[in-house]
């Protein structure tokens, strides 16, 4: 029986459904466990399926294929989840990878293709995002001794884990990708706000993460008058919203946005003015001087508010990442092949880091958006249609004919 | 071998030093624990060594008197401290009535006086404040049901505490108090700033305790534009600096304060909007239209604020206590007997709650304030001189020897 792609892709869907499902909706597969692992086996049931051979690299990234090829164009993105996540982040663009498996060996594209699934790309368990794809392309910034060390959710070290599992912090490189190209749910609301039913990625967004710490006088909250308060908190809501401000005016000259995501307050009582209060800062930009001008302004603008409050300001970058460009000739590829297919299509930045950020500095790159419904992610409520998906998978098809 | 009353003074004080005494200074002596009980068990060979008899009652408070009377000026405070606390919180104000019942042995005073020590003055450990003082004036909101289920910080129901130690929740009250006197440090730095050396409480400022909770939405810091966001930390940094504005403006009208010590924000990831974010607010003043004003201008702002940002907000009052005014009679003499010693003396209000706050309702009642340094208070750097204690006793004395 011949199944429609719809059909296929509801069958992928359905294949990987209950592994780490929670009672609660949604789903739990941390990378480098039992379940990720049960995510892995099944996309080489789905593969074998297909008549396509596995390969599993010393990461124990999962590459599916016809026939080995020198070079070869390669779709990937990952099967793990965060805590508590959904079931389309990353297994929506491994579902794409298999889907056009399928059509290249029914079509018969001359073009060699691998479809892949990366591990652990979620920074959920070890604390480290893109692992898999990071160690095969040797982008992680972190050393091999380092990346022992990291403490799984579980306890055990991911050294143990890998050297239990036959694997290596330091494998090969991978090597012959022509393309790599990703669909992945955008985790974002402007596809939808806008309509478009995809979106081309332009640059993946470099953060910028910094952690203030604040220090004023925890001081009787009954007995200590206004005028003779060095409270820590009033300074660091003050720094919140400026660091909304800054990412607002920087919203509207570079797409970029600015968060305070973390705050810590000491002693967090009702009874003590707070003495001391801690920020963390995220700046995210596709454009070097908008993120150079946030965190100059951040910086500026606490120290400003700091002095004027009396309060002891301790600043530390927490981590920077360049902004990733995606291939410009891939971007244009993308957007011709939407538009032959008539769906409608946008230009965006990606705003999340994705295992395409491993391969961009190597090989040419290319990511292609899905809406997620209301741009919730990283949730059990996350949401995506397998029309979307399809979308997004006949846009890459259209783009790999192309090629062929 | 007689001793001075400044020699006196640094003996009660050395008596109680090494009670909880944490490495890094300061001291521990949560109410209703073996630490608590040491120090009433130092306050009993103290009174002791003077001549004196100890009743405990059924709430645990000590009680040193030379003679049983109908009536009795009753000069008190506490013995327990905060977690991390300091040496002059409650002690300073039983170091002086152990003075007082010397000096009047000595000088032969025929008003009869008794000294009380409270349990349990501070709510760090049940969550509970001024509860041996409370339960014997009947002045505690919550029934014996309600406190029986508090439990410790060692995760103990004071119940349990209560019927191992062979007390009760329900113990008779207290009877024959004529007035109620108790010395304290100021917790503040008024006396300090405006170089008064003693204080004599107005009214204790009456508390009102409010919890907000917002609501936003969680959603990718990187992947959510500026202009989509309901970002729950920010209203609630807004709200905090309202907060603030509010007690500034009712601080230069009737002294009030107002502060927001408690912050938790959720999910607090340095990578996701904060999806939900909770205040803890706390309202103090004399006067009840301050209050009033106060609380009604906080909420209304806190509406305004979570209504344009399309946050949802609950609002819950935690607890509300009228202010408590001192005695005027007493407050009138308390002046006079300074303004004859030459001590310089300030009429002012408590932002603190004291054991005062529980006899206030049923008996003539008056507090003394001496200044601590920097108004460090609930701190292990809280400190105040013995001297200051000498200037507080002696306006007591002074006010003593007038009823005599």
């Amino acid at each position: 029986m011949e199944l429609s792609d719809r059909e296929y892709l509801e069958r992928l869907f359905e294949a990987f459904y209950e592994v780490g499902a929670l009672p609660g909706g949604g789903v739990t597969r941390l990378g480098y466990t039992e379940l990720e692992d049960e995510m892995h086996r099944r996309f080489a049931d789905l593969a074998g399926e297909l008549g396509c051979r596995i390969e599993i690299d010393l990461a124990g990234n999962s590459y599916a294929f016809s026939e080995e090829a020198e070079e070869y164009v390669l779709i990937g993105s990952h099967l793990d989840s965060v805590i508590q996540g959904g079931r389309y982040d990353g297994v929506a663009g491994v579902m794409a990878g298999l889907l056009l498996l399928k059509r290249a060996k029914e079509a018969g594209l001359k073009l060699p293709l691998k479809a892949a699934a990366f591990r652990c790309e979620e920074s959920s368990n070890f604390g480290c995002c893109t692992m898999g794809s990071g160690l095969v392309t040797g982008q992680l910034k972190e050393g091999p001794d380092r990346l022992s060390q990291l403490m799984g959710k579980d306890g055990v070290h991911l050294g143990d884990v890998f050297a239990r599992r036959g694997l290596s912090l330091t494998p090969p490189r991978i090597t012959g990708v022509k393309q790599y190209l990703e669909l992945h749910i955008e985790q974002g609301k402007v596809l939808e706000e806008t309509g478009a039913r995809v979106g081309v990625v332009s640059t993946i967004a470099g953060p910028r993460r910094w952690k203030l710490q604040l220090k004023g006088l925890a001081e009787h909250s009954g007995a200590t008058p206004m005028s003779m308060r060095q409270d820590a908190l009033c300074a660091a809501a003050e720094i919140v919203l400026a660091v909304e401000r800054i990412g607002q005016r920087e919203a509207v000259r570079c797409e970029s946005v600015a968060t305070v995501g973390v705050i810590q307050n000491t002693p967090n009582a009702l009874n003590v003015i707070p003495g001391a209060a801690e920020l963390g800062i995220d700046l995210r930009g596709s454009d070097m001087d908008s993120l150079d001008r946030m965190e100059q302004d951040t910086l500026r603008t606490a120290r400003e508010i700091c002095a004027r409050r009396r309060i002891d300001l301790l600043e530390s970058k927490l981590s920077e990442m360049d902004p990733v460009r995606m291939d410009e000739g891939i971007q244009r590829g993308l957007a011709a092949a939407a538009e032959r297919l008539s769906i409608s299509c946008r230009n965006m930045p990606s705003g999340a880091g994705h295992d395409a950020m491993a391969f961009a500095p190597l090989f040419p790159t290319g990511m292609v958006f899905i809406p997620c419904k209301k741009g919730i992610s990283h949730n059990p409520l996350e949401s995506a249609t397998l029309e979307s998906i399809l979308d997004g998978a006949d846009v890459l098809w259209e783009y790999l004919r192309g090629m062929d």
